[in-house]
């Protein structure tokens, strides 16, 4: 038997499940499984994910062939269902045709509603409802979505307005109305006449009539959204795989714009900015659903305290928010009551927070569509915690509900509340997405992608947004709209990327000729500073300074949870005390990587440390690194300090020395005085240590090997502050790391000279110290001969940033001119530097790993590189068997939490 | 029962035997295995190796006290063979005291003749001989040694004299005469109380008296000069390990010295030089061994027929000949018919050429030693031809006899003939190494190494050398001595190092002070050009220019045993014609490597290619490609039919662009001019392609993927040079290697592009060409991932240098700054840019071949780095499984005989 490739739902009965999301896209799933437990669904059909890729593949004559007899089939058992007609002229059946992907794609390939219209179906009806006003609407609305999706009538750029808006608006001045619903009948008959000719111009296709031509075409057009740009650029951003497909979701069309008994909107069991518990949404009266999400109108609230809030925030008076915007609640108490029991036997279902789109049809609820709800970071966390406290999901289910990547939101800066005082309010917006943003002001999606990459901090101003803006949002540092909701595409797709968003903030007018935005008075430009607060919808002139973020104690309740359930420990990346107490805040139970070269750039300890290179004998080296040592010892005393009870992994010098001598004559010319040596002999030296690629050259152990007094200084100073310590009677757990070994001999002849130099200091001092000496594993040959080398090293830790380098053969600081075309090309399915290449890199961790414990079984394994706070690469460490991951301290939740996953993952 | 340290041999018994080298010595083997067949060798006894190794573990005093009782039995032994008493005064029995190490370290160490006189003991034993002169010169010469050696009586520096020698000189001078030689009893005495009073004031220490005193001084001085600085050099050259130790041998003295009847002499079984099958070696009558090696005298010949040759090149008259120099075979028949007779024997029972050193002591003929002669890579190749011929030796044992190193000297360049015929000779020397050098002279070791790392090529100048100018002559091109003859230090050395060298030009004043060298009125200063043949012994004034070796038939014979006994395929790279077909001559059997980079440097080519490189748009960039083609093609075409009949493998474009554009304004304006843009626009573009790290850059397949059009062209110009050749009847196997490859989707996209590129060159030309698609495994990740690779790569070829770099993380061209250190700290055991790291690299290379072949079981895997012609890599090469190796034409030779010597080590 051949395969089935369209599966029918309606009714309380269906083809497919919930379980079918592969085969049948989220949405079809859903609707299938909302059928069978009794929630209102129009009835339809799904086409399969797989005709997807055979579409791709046979092309679209062969894939239309094979789907026409299940089609018609499945249209059938819709028009008996709901008793009228596809293309008939006395009963028509209108449908729509959606994509459904796997994963949510929310706004990134195109759908069509009302298919079925034409100029004879739109008289037949116009009988049948006596509603010519929204039939001529319904089909205007066809036309233009049809046009647009189907036949490719798109703006011919960015900066320029939609061909159909045009028409629109030309129509409505010259018969000098403003909105929309101002048009009448016959206008939008006009409409429908010019759209067509617009259409036969522009693209040479005259417009369909028939309906299974229209069919045909929109189905084949969903199928091929799956291949534009934006929904491409998506997947790369989600590392979603092409070859994953979309369904095609036909379904009978319901109206939420057949009067004033019918309404559409869009709802969440719980609030998806703040995660409180709390059935919220928006809605609109007479509206069809794609003008609750695309933000044309300022929709209404859903509850009568959602709709109270919302007035408060808006500056809206009871009065006028119970005549003007009622909730809901308050204007269809019968719909509301059957909504909210619908919305609460979903979530019960699903044990999730969900998000649901419904339509009301002359007073019929039908629900659309109900999914998992995209959240914020703090909303994850909140709800996870909430229906873990409410007993729906146990423990481990909390912990995997949270995405670690999302935890970044929630440690974002705040503004700074002393700043916040004096700043200037420009005006207010709605809080779409939480956080706080601050920079300079761009019109456009382009415009902020070439502003970022310069390095500029940018806040994307948009009167509303669509898909083609997301490379610009992805871009900016903030959004602002003028225009749209809470579920906005602005708005959902920033609580996405976890990036802050104010939308619809109606006082700003802006004029993307001019490159302004105007409130009031005040004119503010293109480069201009701005600041948003996403939590509150402020909106603030000029740069707002920020501060860190505080965390409430549904976060400190999931990360105990994560260390209750968690095997790898995570450290931090610390060079200072101040970044170490900020570690310990976060949870980090130690350093894994103390870098000392960040402790050389301050006045006396840069211009003893240039001495010391600049030496030409090994007694004038000596003498400047005896400046160096008080220097050093001082800031390893406050790490440690800071640090006291746990180890502190402390990495020996490793950058080339040119990174320390000065290059230019002014600053040479001076340090040839401090010195008491000829200009002449500076510049010499240090054009001697230059090197056609530092990165492989004289450094790491390299240094410590050609000049041990570095070493012993170093060794010195690391044992001294601990003795100092050991006075005051705190502990510390000093770890030596020689950096860049590649060959065991090049390890114990450092090993060695530390060694000696503890026994000499702690002769002097009549007092021990315990500590370890141990290695990075940053050089392909190291760990190739990891057991060569855990013959002498206590520990190893994982440069992962330079063993990239080397493994791939990438020089970081080069990488530029030819990743981004690796990305596009799909050679590279992200940058390695930033997740863990696990094929090629993560062989030789894991090779290293075993070799090393096959010699010492108790060998203590880390990762120090960027990595490290990565939640794949951390779910990656502890695969392997790492003892710790140590990473930046913002990156240490996110640490914790995808350790946690991971170990979880081990009990599944 | 406690080890044996001590092992006694004489009048025909020994303790020990021939395969107790390890244990014994090369000398302490030698000399019990000697006794055992019957060669006439001094009695006496050898301390093991062990004992070295335990004296620098326990020190001194300990290793004398657990000796001593082993020590006085041997000796007692020694006293009754020779009938005498050490320490006697009436008899006394005189000892040498010598080094012995596992392997051969001419010179290395040091040796004491004579051991056992004192004021006493000297007196006697001019009672008993009778000959005072030979007693005291005998005893001066003692004093001297031990001095020398075990008091550290040393010159200052190495520009001075030996202080012993000055003192010679002073009484020479007191005394008006000349010669050593022209010395009376008296004058010796003098000179052993001035030697003694000047090691006193010299070294604080008083001569010993004591015969057991003086022995064991000694003992401990042949295990100290274990350690001392030129025995850990040469050990370092020739990758001996410390740890193996000397022995030390004591054996009776016997004199060559003792008037007419006595001589002293070295000799070959074949010679060391030519290889010839003749019977060789140089003798001294009435004197000691070392005046022999020592070059202080210029021996004669042992043979006649040596002798006529060696007067003929000398230019002495046959009647000077056989009254002043006389052969041994003339002057000595009986003592020569044995000394015949005994040589041959020796050779029969080593079955290889034997370097002898005898002394005839009043009439009876006593053997010192006997080896393996050190010869040179010509006399290596002949000898071992014919002994195969001559049946003593096999196939696989004649390959074997072979170093794959020492061919190098085979494929030197010689002079060129018409250079040479217009060459003005200086004067001659002794062909004592032979091949041509020409360099600037310089007059001391110090001077040699300094220049030679500068890039000169110098001539080391010379007197005499010693052990102590052995760097000096590491450096130079080639030495010239004006005094000692064909085993002198300077040629003995010279030969072992296979570099050129005449020794003994008499004629020669070489003034160090002024730093000139003197022939009649021909004076030549440091830095002025000198040649010299060491083939010949001729010296020419000035640059003499050369032409590559031509090879001989015991050559050609070795090779052809070669490719019978041999499994590994031995490639060449080659990116001409001309070195296509140079490689051809010897015997490489395809192109492993045809880097196409260079072919873009001259005239047209790198103008077109500088404007491909600057080109801003896809369109301009193919314009300049297309004037690009038809270069490659006719380069590749040259290429393919040098090597017709076998794969040539072209390396697509590898290096950053940077390298081919102008980085100096002049330059870069006249680009600008020909392109037609502005200057500006060139400094910009050129200045973007700036990279910090360029190895780890934009290069490699990075920019066949990034600039696809660069790949279409090439395999348009590779398969379109073979349509050409196919044409004309010619059959070609292109290999197509992407290089640097370390994903396998980045081969892949790069395999598309080639075989679209082909298909549509086919279609074109109704032709068709076999032609394979593989890669560089030269990025650490290519070998890791090899698996993948292999399932779209044909081939595999090992790109070492590169693989190097990324494995250990070195840039070959910074390497220099850490790399001298590493070698003498002993962290690297050699530059692994020559040898193939096995643990590390070699890692890689073994799991790259197993992955790949797991894959695809006829995978094709070669080597095309720097190691494919050195000889150990080699090896690996053939261990690992390998197909070929492919190195530098002139390093094919050296491949094949150690592929070889791979293939039959397999087998034994």
């Amino acid at each position: 038997m051949d395969k089935k490739r369209v599966y029918s739902f309606g009714n309380g009965q269906a083809e497919g499940k919930a379980d079918m999301k592969n085969l049948l896209g989220g949405k079809g799933a859903n609707l299938a499984e909302m059928n069978l437990i009794g929630v209102p669904v129009p009835p339809g059909f799904t086409i399969t994910t797989e005709v997807c890729n055979e579409y791709f593949e046979k092309g679209h004559d062969t894939v239309v062939a094979i789907l026409k007899s299940d089609v018609e089939a499945a249209l059938a058992n819709v028009e008996k269902l709901m008793n009228s007609k596809f293309g008939d002229v006395g009963n028509p059946l209108l449908v729509s045709v959606r994509s459904g992907a796997r994963a949510s794609m929310p706004g990134m390939m195109d759908t069509i509603l009302n298919l079925g219209l034409n100029d004879k179906v739109v008289e037949g009806l116009v009988a049948k409802t006596g509603n010519p006003r929204f039939v001529w609407d319904s089909y205007r609305r066809f036309v233009q979505m049809y046009g647009d999706v189907v036949l490719g009538m798109k703006p011919a750029d960015k900066n320029e307005q939609d061909p159909f808006e045009v028409i629109i608006d030309e129509v409505k001045e010259k018969k000098g109305v403003k909105l929309d619903t101002d048009l009448e009948v016959d206008d939008l008959k006009t409409l429908v006449a010019k759209f067509k000719a617009a259409v036969e111009a522009q693209t040479g296709k005259s417009f369909p009539d028939d309906a299974y031509e229209q069919l045909w075409g929109a189905i084949c057009a969903v199928f091929d959204s799956w291949m534009n740009e934006r929904a491409i650029l998506y997947r790369k951003m989600e590392g979603i795989p092409a070859e994953w497909g979309t369904a095609v979701n036909v379904q009978a069309m319901v109206f939420g714009n057949m009067g004033a008994t019918s309404a559409t909107g869009v709802a969440f069991s719980r609030d998806a900015a703040t995660g409180e518990d709390l059935f919220i949404g928006e809605y609109l009266i007479n509206a069809q659903g794609e003008d609750v999400v695309a933000g044309i109108r300022t929709p209404q609230q859903i509850t009568k305290i959602g709709s109270e809030r919302w007035a408060k925030l808006a500056g809206v008076s009871e009065e006028d928010r119970k005549t003007i915007y009622p909730s809901m609640e308050e204007a269809m108490p019968p719909i509301y009551k059957q909504l909210y029991d619908l919305q609460e036997k979903l979530e019960n279902h699903y044990k999730d927070m969900q998000d649901m789109e419904f339509t009301v049809q002359e007073g019929k609820l039908w629900f659309l569509q109900t999914r998992n709800g995209k959240r914020t970071g703090a909303a994850m966390v909140k709800i996870a915690m909430d229906l873990l406290r409410q007993g729906m999901i146990d423990e481990k289910t909390a912990i995997n509900r949270v995405e670690p990547n999302k935890l970044d939101e929630l440690l974002h800066p705040i503004f700074d509340k002393k700043a916040l005082a004096e700043a200037k309010v420009l005006t207010k917006g709605l809080a779409a997405s939480p956080g706080a943003a601050c920079g300079k002001i761009v019109f456009n999606a382009d415009d902020a992608a070439v502003w970022a990459a310069k390095g500029e901090h940018v806040i994307m101003v948009r009167v509303e947004t669509s898909p083609e803006d997301l490379a610009g949002m992805a871009a900016a540092k903030g959004i602002l709209t003028a225009r749209g909701g809470m579920t906005s595409h602005a708005a959902v797709v920033a609580r996405g990327m976890g990036k802050c968003c104010v939308s619809g903030a109606g006082e700003l007018v802006i004029d993307y000729a001019k490159k302004t935005l105007t409130v009031g008075s005040t004119v503010l430009g293109e480069g201009d500073f701005i600041s948003l607060n996403g939590s509150t919808g402020q909106i603030y002139v000029g740069e707002v300074g920020t501060k860190e973020a505080e965390l409430d104690d549904d976060f400190a309740e999931l990360m105990k949870l994560c260390d209750k359930h968690t095997r790898l420990v995570v450290r931090t990346n610390a060079d200072t005390p101040y970044d170490a107490v900020m570690a310990r805040g976060f949870g980090a139970v130690g350093i894994g990587l103390c870098r000392t070269e960040h402790m050389f750039f301050e006045g006396e300890k840069i211009r003893a440390m240039r001495e010391m290179i600049l030496a030409e004998t090994v007694e004038d080296r000596r003498r400047a690194l005896a400046k160096i040592l008080p220097y050093q010892q001082d800031d390893f005393k406050g790490i440690f300090k800071a640090m006291a009870g746990y180890p502190v992994t402390v990495r020996l010098l490793d950058p080339p020395l040119h990174e320390f001598v000065p290059h230019y004559e002014k600053e040479q010319r001076e340090l040839a005085e401090i010195m008491g040596v000829s200009y002449e002999t500076i510049r010499v030296r240090v054009e001697s240590l230059h090197e056609a690629n530092p990165m492989l050259g004289h450094r790491g152990c390299r240094l410590g090997n050609t000049y041990p007094e570095i070493t012993e200084m170093q060794t010195r100073a690391i044992l001294g502050a601990a003795l100092e310590l050991k006075a005051e009677g705190l502990i510390t757990y000093p770890e030596i790391m020689v950096p860049l070994t590649g060959i065991l001999h090049e390890f114990a002849a450092q090993e060695k000279v530390i060694r000696e130099t503890a026994a000499k200091l702690f002769a002097e001092h009549g007092q021990t110290i315990d500590f370890k000496v141990g290695t990075m594993i940053e050089i392909p040959r190291a760990a190739l001969t990891a057991d060569r080398i855990a013959s002498k090293a206590e520990f190893f830790s994982f440069g992962t940033n330079d063993l990239t380098q080397m493994t791939f053969g990438y020089s970081r600081d080069d990488i530029a001119s030819f990743l981004p075309a690796y990305l596009d090309m799909k050679i590279l399915p992200n940058d390695p530097f930033q997740v863990l290449d696990q094929k090629g890199v993560g062989q030789l961790v894991r090779m290293a790993t075993e070799k090393g414990r096959s010699i010492r079984p108790d060998l203590k394994c880390g990762i120090c590189g960027e990595h490290g706070g990565e939640p794949s690469s951390v779910k990656f460490c502890h695969k392997v068997g790492l003892n710790y991951v140590s990473c930046s301290p913002y990156r240490v939740p996110i640490a914790r939490l995808a350790a946690a996953q991971a170990a979880i993952e081990d009990t599944l």
